[in-house]
């Protein structure tokens, strides 16, 4: 049987909850943490509504995955994220010692790939899924804004 | 008249902060947020308590002080901290454009200097304020955990 539970299967996920930060008025950045195929936090960024530059997607999921595991390590966890994490959630994540990230859009200017921030070694990491549909997204979101 | 809100003054109180933490069995880490001379956030590292790897105080503090000021960005703000922030923090805080960061004691394994996280150009940093007081309330910590 077809193992259902792909990367692209998990970043939907993700998009939906990008497209419900769109919904609001906020950069469309949305994350879901798995574990064993199952979502254990799903979030989107909140930073205008909150008025918090740490309410980014990838935090609060790091916190919400926490508190389900009861631990702060989020080992044999993947994060399935929109956008290219910036140098505050990839700290963040370096801390977490989560096992994957995945991502979808690069965000060639404030991206950890281009801020050089580390990463834990433990962690791997995929980008480039679903990149088209994650782009246009936060492209349709600028459009507005200008 | 002498001006007694010195860099030192503001430390104490985040050293204040960091014996909470010690208290609390947490790595002794804390921070204050600054406006105008005035303390408008207060915080401690809870990490362990909360099983969050985000629950650092310089985050408490950045959530904390924009709560207080109503919008996100924290100009003119100044946040001191017992140990120089990480790569966390230290995007955080790029987020922020705050105006000043004034650390205690250096953190040459995962502090933001050697892991060459990026402030954001408007933000000054300053250095080694009470870092003997700091270093010697992780070493002491440290010690207990052996």
């Amino acid at each position: 049987m077809e193992n259902i539970f792909t990367d692209e299967y998990f970043m939907k996920k993700a998009l939906v909850e990008a497209k419900t930060a769109f919904e609001k008025g906020e950069i469309p950045v949305g994350a879901v943490i798995v574990i064993d195929n199952k979502v254990i936090a799903r979030s989107h960024n909140l930073t205008e509504l909150l008025h918090d530059v740490t309410a980014h997607a990838e935090m609060q999921a790091i916190t919400s995955a926490a508190n389900y595991l009861g631990g702060k390590y989020l080992k044999d966890c993947t994060l399935y994220v929109t956008l290219e994490p910036c140098q505050m959630c990839a700290g963040a994540l370096y801390w977490s010692q989560i096992s994957k990230i995945v991502y979808g859009a690069s965000d060639e200017n404030r991206g950890f790939v281009t801020m050089g921030t580390q990463l834990h070694p433990k962690t791997k990491v995929v980008s480039r899924i679903l990149e088209k549909e994650c782009s246009l997204l936060m492209r349709a979101f600028f459009r507005t804004k200008r």
